[in-house]
This record gives C-alpha cells, sequence and structure tokens, in this order.
C-alpha cells in the first residue's frame, strides 16, 4: 500500500501558501531571536539570511521530522508572542488567545470526534446492520430499535417482533416461517453483506488508498516523527467514516474501534489547520494528536481515563505532561457528547454496562489466570498467523485482487455467520450478551438454566444448565473457532478494520465457556474442600459473565500487548475496583505468556511489516555494539561526503549533492582537520542554491558556497560568494564513535533524532542515522535489515 | 535542615561491602563488554583496567548521579546476565528470578507500605486522637468506635455516646455536664495535643532530622538524580511513621497523606537492598521509589489509579511505561491489603465514600467555576505566605527555636480549635462530614433543615435551613479563616506535615458554605429562570457535599498545581463519572488562576527554598540565550582545567585537581588542538591516584598519567606509567556553542544530565552543569543565583 504510494508521490510540491507563511515565520523566527540577545552578554549573532527561502525548514513526505528543531521553533514562536505581548494590549490579546488556543482546538476535537463521527458511526452502523435483517415499513430510515419503539408489544419478549419491523422473507414470501423463508432471509443476509463489502472496499481503493486498516500501526509512526501525507487528509476523514460503516454492517470480522482513532486524528490533524501554532509545526501537531487518539479509545469504549492511558501507553512518541491534561480534557468532552447524543439508547456513558452481584473468591484466581494463558497463547498465534498472511498477501499475486479477497472472506463471512445466532449478530452485541449476567427472567438462550426452587434463596443463584444453555454452549464453542480463524485473513485486508472487538469477542466466548464450566463444576460439587465455605448450594458464587470479561481482557491484552491502559478500560466499563484484579491477573498472565513467543504486539508487528523507521520505546537495546559499528560510512566504504565552510564553489557542492543520496551532509572546517562546524539538509541545499541562482545576482557554478561568519577576502574578480549559514545546523548532535549503540539509541528516542554525527577525538569520522539503527536491530534480530525502507 | 547536614556530612564515608561488591561489578561489567563484542564487526575495546579500584563509579552525598550511565550498566548487567543464561540451566534460573524480582520487590513494596505502614498509622492515629477526648473502660487501648462496637444503645444518636467510653471530665469530675467538666476536657485536649507535639518534634530531632515535613520535595528531587544519604533510610522510616501518628493526632493543622508517600519511598528504599540488581543502580532504585510514591498515594486515598498518575505527574522524573504497569500492580496490592486490613471500619477502599443522589445542572458550573477561583487565589496566597515564613524561620533566630515553635503553635492550635466543633475534629473527618449528603434522618448540625412535608416528595429534596444548620454555617466560617491562618504556619514546621488534607479542608468548608448558600437561594427563588426548570420545589436540584468535594479539589488543585491525578483522585473518591466535569471544570480554573500568580507549586516552591538542584520537566525554558552564555569558563575566568592523554604527571594531575574544586575534567588531545578525548570525573580521579600509589609498584609524582589505549613509548629509565583510559567516560555529552540553551535544557531533562562538554567548531571551549543552568534560570528570574547549593 504505501510502497506504491510512495514510489508514484510527487516529491517536491509545495503549498504555495504555506511557503509563503513558512518565509514570514523564518522572518520573525530571526529577528525574536535575535532581539532576544539585547542585555544578556555578548553573543554571536547567527548571520541574518539576507532573504529567507521558502521551503527550507519544511519536511519531504515520507521522512522524519526533526524533534529538536520544531520544538525548538515553537518555543522562539512562543518567546517572540510573550515578547510583543508587553507591547500592546492588541498583542497582549493575540498572547492569551494563542496561550488558549490548545484548549480550544482540543474542545473542537472531543466534540467533533464525539459527535459528528462517533455518534454517527454508531447510528448508521446499528441501522445498516439490522438492514440486513429486514426494514422497517414506517420508514427504511429506522433501525430496529426505533422502529419498535411505537410498538404496543412491551413485553419482553415480544418487543423483538414487531408489526412494523418486517424481515426481507416476510416482505418477500409474506411469511417468516419455514425453510424457504429462511433461506430468503440467508440469501439477503449474504446479499448485503456482499454489497456493503464491495461499497467499501471500491470507496477505499478509488479516493482514498489510506483509510484501510486499523490505522493505529501508521499513527504510532506518525506520532513518532514519520510524515506520511494525505494520512490523515479530509478526504481519508470521509472514506474512512463511511467504509467503517459499510464494513462494520457488513458482518465481517472486525470492529469500528481501532479505527476511531484514526478518524478522532484526522478530526485533529484537520482541526489544526485552524491554528498557525499547529498548523506550522509538526512537534506541536503531534502532541493534538496523542491527545485525539485519546479521544478516538474515550468515544470507543466511553473510557475517558482508559483513553488517555491507550495513547500514553500504546501510541504516543511524545506525551509531555501538558498534553496528557488536555487529552483527559478531550477526551471527557467527547464522551459527553457522545452520551448527549446517546447512540446506545441506554444513556449510559459505556457500551458494554455491566454490574454484577457477586464478589469474587480468590479461588476464582486460578481460572482467571488459565484465561490469561488462552489470551497470551491466542494472542501470540494471532499475530503470528496474521502476519504470514499479510506478508503471503504483500508477495503473492493475492495482494493483486483487493476487491475480490474482501468479497470472498465477506462471502464466507456472512456464509458460515447466518446459521449460527451468536456469529450472526454483530460483535458488539455478541460482547453485551456474553458479559451479562442472568437474572432469573432473562430469556436468551445462554441463561438457559433450569428452574430449581431453593425458597428464600438467592434469586441469582448458580443453578444447573438446561438444554438451552448447552445448545447456547455448542453454538459459541463454534462460534470460537470460526471466529478465530476468520479474524486472521480478515485483519489487514482492504477495508477499515478494528481488532479490538473481535479479539474481545474470541475472550468473551473463552471467558463465557470456562465460566459457564466453573459455574456447573461449583453447583454439582460444592462439597470439594476448594468451593466449600463460599460456595454452598443456592448461592451465587460463580459470575459467567464475569469470566467473559477478564476472558476478553486476557484476548485483548495477548494481541495488542495493551497493561495499565486495558485494565482501566475495562474497569471504567464496570465501574467497580472490584474486579481489577482478576483483570489484572489475567492480562499479566497474557502478557507474559504472549511474550515469552516474540516481544511485539499486533500493531509493532504491522509497522515493521510495513518497514516504516520506528523506534521502538518500549524495548530496550540488549546487544553491546558501540557507535562505530553501526555509523557510516563503514570501514570499506568511500569516505564521508562532506562539506567545507569555505572554499567550496557552488558547482562542487551540486555535484556533491547531485552523486550522493544522503539528506543531510556535516560542514566542517577543512578536510583535513575534519573538525565540525554544522550539518546542512540535501533539500535546504538544494532549494537555497536554486533559489540563489534564480534571484540572487551574480552566482554562478564557480561562486563560492561561504558557511562562516564573515565572508573571506576573494580574488576582486571573482563572482560574489553564495552565504549559506543561515541554513546550516549550527548545533548538530555528536556522539563518539565510542558511545555503546544502547546510549545512542537512547539518545535517538529520548531527544527524536533523525541523525547524529560521530566524531573521534573531536574529528569527525561519520553519520548515524535512525534507517542505520534500525537496520542494524533487524541484522541483530537476524531479519533481513532491507525491510526498513524509510529513514 | 539540609544545609546544616551537608556541612556535618562526612563526605567519603564507604561502606566496605559495598565496594567491594562494586568492585565485582566492575569486574563483570568489563567482561560482558568484552564477551558481547566477538562477531560483531571489528571494534575497539576498552582498555581492561588492571585491577577496577574500590569506589569508582559510585556517587558523594548531595551529588547528582549520571542517569545514562547508571542505565547502560544496568544493561551491562542484564545483557551478561542474558548471555549466561544459555549456557546452564542455573544461570537460566537466575535470569528468570531476575526478571520477575521486580515484581517480588513491588508486591513486597505494596503489602509493607498497606499493611504495616498505612494500616498501622491508621489504626494508632484514630485511637489517640480519640484519646484527646476521653478513654475507654474497658481498655485503654481500644479508640472510641471498638470500645462503642460492644455498646447496647444502637440507634444513630446513642452510639456516639456509650457507658464505657468516658470523656476526660467524668472521668475526672465524675460528669460530663457543666462549665467545669468542660474546661477539664479543654484542658486535657490542650494537655494531650502538647504532650504530642513536643513528642513528635523531640523524636524528629533526635533521631532522624530528615522525617520532617511532606518529604515530597525531597523525594522529587531524589527521583529527579539527586542523593541524599539516609533521607530514605530506616531511621527515618521508624521515626516518620511514630511521629505522623504522634503529629496527627496532636490536632495540628496537618495530615498524613503526603508523609505516606515519603514512608512507602522509605520502604521500598529499604526493600531494595534486598536485590542485587535495585541496591546496586541507583537508577533502578528511582523507578522502585517512583512506584512507591504510587503505592503512598494509593494507600492515603484509597485511589490505585490516582496514585499512579501522581507518580507520574507530579513526582517522578524518569517514568518507563515499565514502571507505569509495575506502580499499579504495587499500588492495587496496597490498596487491597489496606482494604483487608480495614481500618476505616467499613470495608470501603476509600477514605471518603461518597454517593450522591442528583445529578448536577449546567448552570453549576457557574458556582463551581467560583470555587476553582477561590482555590486558585488560596493556593497562590497559601505558597506566598508559606514561602515567606519558611523564608523567615530560615533566616531568623526563629529557626533556632524549632521545639519552642511546634509547641506554641500546637498549644494555638488547640486553644482556638476545641471551642469549635468543626476544628475539634480530625481534618480527616471534617472533611468526610462536608461531602456528606443530608438524608432526613441525619442529625448532624450540618443537616439541621427545616422539616418540610411536601407530600409524596423527594425525601432528599432542598428544604429551607434551620437554626442548626445557621450555627453549622458559622461554625463552618470561623473554622475556615482558623484553617487558613494556621496552615501556613504549620507547614514547614520540624514535624511530619502533609497537606493535603488541610487544603482540601479548607476547599471543602468553602464549597459546602457556597453551597448551602446555593441552596437557599433555589429553594426560596426557584421561580428565577437560571433555577425554572431544574429546580421545583419538593426536587432535590443541590447537593452541598458535591460543593464540598469540588471545593476540596480546587483548593488541593492551587496550592499543589496537580491536574489529572486530582481529578482521578476525587472520581476514585466517588466512584462516578458523573462527576468529573464540575471537578475538571474547578480544578482547571484554579490551576490557570493560581498560575497566573506564579507558576510554582508548593513543593516546587519549597525545592527552590532549599536550593536542591531540580530542574523542572514542565516548565519550557523561555530565554533566547546560548550555552556559550551560560558555559563556564566566563569570558574574564581563567581556561578550562583539562587534563591531557598524555604528558602530564601524576603530580601534576593531582595539583591540577587539587587546585580546583570541580567535580570532573574533560581530557583533549593537547592543549593546543583542545581536541575532546574523554571526561574524568574528581573523585574517580583521586580513589584512582591514590589507590594506585599505595599498591602499584613504582607510581610516584613523576609517573605518567596516560589516557590513550596505548601506552607512549618512554624513556628506559622513567617510572612506569598509570594507565587511567578505564576510569575516563569515553562517550562524554557535548554540544556546540550555537546549541539555544532551550535545546541544551531539554537535553539535560531528557537524558537526565550532570554536566555536558560545549565545543566550537570541533574544539572544546567549556563546560556546562545543571548547576549552571539552574543559576542562569534563577538569574533571568531576578533571583539570586547562589541559592542553588548543590550539583
Amino acid at each position: 500500500e504505501l510502497n506504491k504510494s510512495a514510489q508514484m508521490c510527487k516529491c517536491i510540491c509545495f503549498n504555495a501558501l504555506s511557503s509563503l507563511s513558512d518565509m514570514m515565520f523564518v522572518k520573525r523566527h530571526i529577528s525574536a531571536r535575535a532581539a532576544g540577545m539585547n542585555g544578556n552578554g555578548p553573543t554571536k549573532l547567527v548571520d541574518p539570511l539576507e532573504d529567507p527561502v521558502p521551503g527550507v525548514g519544511t519536511y519531504e513526505d515520507f521522512n522524519t521530522i526533526d524533534w529538536v528543531r520544531e520544538k525548538s521553533k515553537d518555543r522562539d514562536r512562543h518567546r517572540e508572542i510573550t515578547n510583543k505581548s508587553r507591547q500592546s494590549t492588541v498583542a497582549l490579546l493575540h498572547s492569551v488567545s494563542d496561550a488558549f488556543s490548545g484548549w480550544l482546538l482540543m474542545l473542537l476535537v472531543g466534540l467533533m470526534s464525539g459527535s459528528a463521527l462517533a455518534g454517527g458511526i454508531d447510528i448508521a452502523a446499528h441501522w445498516l446492520t439490522d438492514m440486513k435483517g429486514g426494514v422497517c415499513l414506517i420508514g427504511f430510515w429506522f433501525n430496529h430499535e426505533h422502529c419498535c419503539w411505537t410498538s404496543n408489544e412491551t413485553t419482553f419478549q415480544e418487543r423483538d417482533r414487531c408489526p412494523q419491523w418486517q424481515s426481507w422473507a416476510e416482505l418477500i414470501t409474506g411469511t417468516s416461517e419455514g425453510a424457504f423463508a429462511y433461506i430468503v432471509n440467508y440469501l439477503m443476509y449474504i446479499f448485503w453483506a456482499l454489497l456493503f463489502s464491495f461499497l467499501a472496499v471500491t470507496l477505499v481503493r478509488a479516493f482514498a488508498p489510506y483509510a484501510c486498516g486499523s490505522g493505529i500501526p501508521e499513527i504510532k509512526t506518525i506520532l513518532s516523527g514519520f510524515i506520511i501525507r494525505g494520512y490523515l487528509g479530509k478526504w481519508t476523514l470521509i472514506i474512512k467514516t463511511i467504509t467503517l460503516v459499510l464494513a462494520v454492517s457488513s458482518g465481517l470480522s472486525l470492529g469500528k474501534e481501532g479505527p476511531l482513532v484514526h478518524v478522532a486524528c484526522c478530526c485533529a490533524n484537520i482541526l489544526c489547520h485552524l491554528f498557525t501554532k499547529y498548523r506550522k509545526n509538526e512537534a506541536k501537531r503531534r502532541e493534538v494528536l496523542s491527545a485525539a487518539a485519546a479521544v478516538g479509545v474515550s468515544v470507543a469504549f466511553g473510557a475517558p481515563i482508559g483513553g488517555v492511558l491507550f495513547s500514553l501507553e500504546e501510541v504516543s512518541y511524545y506525551f509531555p505532561l501538558k498534553t496528557l491534561w488536555r487529552s483527559f480534557f478531550a477526551a471527557l468532552v467527547a464522551a459527553f457528547t457522545l452520551r448527549s447524543i446517546n447512540p446506545f439508547g441506554n444513556s449510559r456513558l459505556v457500551l458494554f454496562y455491566v454490574e454484577f452481584h457477586a464478589p469474587w473468591h480468590l479461588v476464582e484466581l486460578a481460572p482467571f489466570i488459565l484465561l490469561g494463558i488462552f489470551g497470551g497463547l491466542w494472542g501470540a498465534l494471532f499475530i503470528r498467523a496474521n502476519i504470514a498472511w499479510c506478508r503471503r498477501r504483500k508477495s503473492t499475486r493475492l495482494g493483486h485482487y483487493p476487491v475480490i479477497e474482501v468479497l470472498v472472506v465477506a462471502a464466507l463471512t456472512a456464509v458460515l455467520a447466518f446459521p449460527n445466532s451468536y456469529t450472526r449478530m454483530s460483535g458488539a452485541e455478541l460482547i453485551s450478551e456474553l458479559f451479562n449476567d442472568c437474572s432469573l427472567l432473562d430469556s436468551s438462550q445462554l441463561c438457559g438454566y433450569k428452574q430449581v426452587y431453593t425458597g428464600a434463596g438467592n434469586s441469582l443463584a448458580d443453578r444447573p444448565a438446561g438444554k438451552g444453555l448447552y445448545t447456547a454452549l455448542w453454538q459459541l464453542a463454534l462460534a470460537l473457532v470460526f471466529k478465530m480463524l476468520i479474524t486472521v485473513i480478515t485483519f489487514g485486508m482492504k477495508v477499515p478494520s478494528g481488532l479490538f472487538i473481535p479479539s474481545m469477542a474470541i475472550g468473551a466466548i473463552a471467558g463465557r465457556l470456562l465460566g459457564v464450566g466453573m459455574e456447573q463444576l461449583a453447583y454439582y460439587n460444592h462439597d470439594w474442600f476448594i468451593f466449600k465455605g463460599w460456595c454452598s448450594p443456592g448461592a451465587d458464587c460463580i459470575t459467567p459473565g464475569l469470566y467473559a470479561m477478564v476472558g476478553a481482557a486476557a484476548c485483548l491484552g495477548g494481541v495488542t500487548r495493551m497493561t495499565v491502559s486495558l485494565v482501566v478500560i475495562m474497569f471504567e466499563l464496570t465501574g467497580g475496583l472490584e474486579y481489577i484484579v482478576p483483570l489484572m491477573a489475567a492480562t499479566m498472565t497474557s502478557k507474559w505468556v504472549a511474550d515469552a513467543f516474540g516481544r511485539e504486539g499486533i500493531y509493532e508487528a504491522h509497522i515493521r511489516l510495513n518497514g516504516y523507521p520506528f523506534l521502538e520505546p518500549k524495548e530496550e537495546f540488549e546487544h553491546s555494539s558501540l557507535t562505530v559499528d553501526v555509523m557510516r560510512p563503514r570501514r570499506s566504504d568511500p569516505a564521508l561526503a562532506v562539506l567545507t565552510q569555505e572554499g567550496m564553489t557552488v558547482g562542487e557542492v551540486e555535484a556533491l549533492v547531485e552523486s550522493t543520496h544522503y539528506s543531510g551532509f556535516p560542514v566542517v572546517v577543512s578536510k583535513e582537520s575534519q573538525r565540525l562546524v554544522g550539518f546542512a539538509l540535501r533539500r535546504d541545499l538544494l532549494i537555497s542554491i536554486d533559489n540563489a541562482r534564480k534571484r540572487q545576482e551574480g552566482i554562478v557554478s564557480a561562486s563560492q558556497v561561504v558557511f562562516t561568519e564573515h565572508a573571506p577576502s576573494q580574488a576582486p574578480d571573482a563572482p560574489p560568494p553564495l552565504r549559506l549559514r543561515g541554513i546550516m545546523d549550527l548545533s548538530p548532535f555528536t556522539v563518539t564513535d565510542h558511545t555503546p549503540m544502547d546510549i545512542t539509541v537512547d539518545i535517538f528516542r529520548k531527544l527524536g533524532l533523525r541523525q547524529c554525527l560521530v566524531t573521534h577525538n573531536g574529528r569527525l569520522l561519520g553519520i548515524i542515522t535512525k534507517k542505520d539503527i534500525l537496520k542494524h536491530m533487524a541484522q541483530i534480530a537476524n531479519r533481513d535489515p532491507d525491510s526498513i525502507l524509510f529513514n
């Protein structure tokens, strides 16, 4: 996907407006720094550029930003505003509005993500999902629930069947009974599934190829400083929103929770354009995007605190405390906006509201840990299988027919899912049903217990399983196998697809099965010593719904390797501190088991599969190499391409730049001394020279390029020199060749560097880039170092 | 306090055992690195030290650690264990136990802090506080509640007065009625207050001077890398635990929540000694301490998530994700241990369990924001007043009489507090009562409403205030003024004193007053347009308890500037997502208002007052200076003291070290070229030379000191050279002189540096230390740069 886009990307296309404003920015930047110098001891001034060149200081697509430079730029901007604010009231107001623009942006992100998108997506998906089963006669735009609201049948069983709502069989054949009606419904179900999935995949392919997948791997990479233009653009937003609804409604084994993070980030990115502060600065924009990731999870699960921790733990790279507080604000705004829209129709904040009545017993930790092991094994297995399948898709002809692939999988899913009521319903409904605690009057199959009259006993007491429950268990077991297989091939297709709901569904099924098993075991063997004392007959000692919840957490943990955020999300779903310990036990076990098979979560695995330049902040660099082993040039390579601070002509510089593909060149005092002066980026060099040749008089190939503060004396008939000190980074990062690589990796991670120069005893020796580090890490892990595609 | 200790600290006192193990460590360290080299391309070996010198690589008291070196050391250790684990089963088991030792340590920290300390402190403080009022006749070791448990009077009013419990007046005079009995109780109250506070202050002074105060400023500094030996030692733990109980019981306006963080950190530090991994490594130990800070808040408020966020937001400096997860685990363990001890006697996890019945209305945001403004103003005012008072204590004769000061304040507090029932009760009880929602049968004065019969109305409906309530309001108003004044002079005395409870109490009183005011306003004016529609007569529209809670959050926020953690702690107290928005509104307003008067919270202000070397990670460096303006040597200073890599004799090196006070010296190729080779620490130099003179044959003052890899050729009759490459840091950090200070500060913060070398065009120019930066920042803020005491 991205490879192709990278190849076809038209690299140097500037937006005229943005270049203009950049130019103005550089001017202000310099004057601010110059203004701030006074009264602060003798300082050397940065050589003022004659005229800042448009484009200098921006990035190309598929490149990594320089965090330090971006943050420094923002501090300059802020400094300038603060300085000005002392001069006039207007400037003061500007300064105040600048300070509050971050909060305003957060408010907007929260409102937009919460209402327009999450609410809209919820309602639309609900409606389309119901449409697969039938249609409302009052108006086709009503979903089943709304259609039957006005119905007179108010008893619980009858509410599901109201005369206004007709299944397709009723509509077409006039009856809802019999084999023929069943077949008609079956076929209509498949038809809608195919139609929805076809629409989804063609829309994605036609308008926004970036809209596919969950988007979390890419967002992680973007937040770490990578640039993928258009990935968070308006087309991606529109198409992803529409196709997400279609994909979810088509019945494919995917969820909308992960993609909601992408959608929220798109919203944030678009809203960033309203504020200069965020539009112009890649680092500041990434702070907003981190908050948006929190908003996405907050609206997906109604868990604002969990969302913030998700962003902190799983997605973000640079997450200062200011962002934590703002993310929390945005997440809350979004959660409350969603609640006031009330798409779940229950005025609850959360997707699966659970209220358990019985406390858990210490003995139950054993099955909970068992669920953790299952979750871990499944997570590890899923990641391997899914990555193998995706790699196959990339390397074989399978990848050339995405539409057919989606249609085949959708057809397969529909055909296999319809006969089993637990796979026919949507993932969210399934989870909700599995989490549910059976009350006495519950009519669902899962609550098909035999009625026993224990006198004045607990109305929720454990009861023996009846025929209904046994059927349900068989169906659930089949659903488990089906979901496990189909999810592996579904995730990674060219439609928006989240992994949260399918993973949770698998865990919830396994948990419910184990829970019912435990319940029956305890019911029939309450005199066993492990049950004695806390599980007497007539007591409600085992809650199968809790097992389902713990299982869901374990499987989600195994797949994504989330920890705190997962526990907090699940805690916010239930609202009771009581159940944190079971959740924690299962999540910890699941992570340990899964980590034993491979330390990467599904998102990191996909990042690696796609060759993005992502330096995992969680993993330590364990090898004992030194920087000199990783840097370029290697011993056998030609010497490092450097510029000298004076003495080179424009022609020579151009020849050097043309003959290499490096993105930047160190500037040294002289080739002999190799003493480092600064670093100039290829892009800035090319743009500046090009610009100078066009606009500056007398600049020819023989003109000298000068990086020094003062132009050197020249022969009187020589052409005027081209002064480029302004585009040179005067504070390039350096490490010595003896620096252990673990320290160098730490520096790269913490400061967000793209490259670093290597010195030996004060002389420039080489350069080390993020890509070099990633290649080296790949080599150590016996992987192909050429799988790292970008820098 | 610390100044004195610094002066009297006997600087170079090694623990023989620790030196020995250090020696072994360095050996392993080197062999590990050497072993890891093979098969990884040609690398240069670090010159193997002939014999590692004990003490090299450790730190002196009141010095800052080198985070990079510590973390690198730990990675070496880990690498070695991993490499070995492939060789034998025993080594594999060692590797597994090493991996799980962190979790085991967390479990122990949680158990110990939760049970022995927090539970014990709670129970003891409860008992001693009750003792001020009377004694239990069954046994003096029962507190009031336990004493009356067996009492027959089970009605609500009577439970407070049971025959087994006698006030001092009853015991002495035989009656509890009349003015004489009142005076006896009054005098006994003052007597106990004086006794407890006297014991507290003398114990602190005699055994553990570090036990005073809240400890959070010092813990912040320690976590940022400073070393204060004994601050987290066993004596501090024992004395702080005892004196905390005494101080809280003496009725002084202080809380035990802040000091619990210190106590938990002491526990963690002591438990660290059980595990080599944490005992030996200052960076690893600080990870455990960060988790312990979370544990402290978790047990203080029964808020595990809030505790983790508190540690993340407020206390910690280096908080990797692994620590987040472990902190959460420890915090949970502690919270559940505390619950199973059940010191609050209500089997609730939390200190103040609140359950409100009425939702809040959007209109109420106005009074909530008003509370936020009050909280912010109070916070800013408190910080100024308290710092001014503490500075006065430091600079005038007041500071010489800490015992008298404590006794005077305790007497003043007791005399003024006794007559008012709201100040007589402990802070926690007061807050609990203020948070409480009045039910119809509530007998407390705060619920002294007139009974109105609204027919079948809401039983919690708003009612007109009665005489009891008016009395309560007057008393509360007086209590508010009293608490505001007394807290300013109490915080910072030489007893353990927390600020959470007093701040919350002040906010809760203000909030309750405003809440009752709003309630009465709404009751009498329910036809006003702002109340219309949501506050009809007979409805429960205003909950004064909620106002108290919001006020408490606002005041605590104003004083400490906590944000997310504060909201989450308050959320965990109430357990409802409903009330997050009011809390958030108040906290945000409070922070903004307080920040307008000064950006420092109380803990940062105390750090600055004490001159600790703490680089605030939250605040951006706003000035536009360059590194060259901040580094030493200044233009007028003599040149930088450097060592050359060869050519200097032992005598010359010693003379150079003796003639300066710097903690380290750059090593250059030669004085002429000033090309940087490495950096050697003063302490390591002195220890190594001293050691070599004693143990190595032929080392005399004329011996050459050699930092190069290969010894240079010497005259045959010259004494053998002293090779010191082993103690030299081969990868010193460098920045260029043109680097803007904001970037340099960022590097210091993110990498946890103590010093950094400054180069110009590849030549060494100077050095910049944390202290230089802090002095520069003080200068910019027009403060005395000499207030920064440590490096």
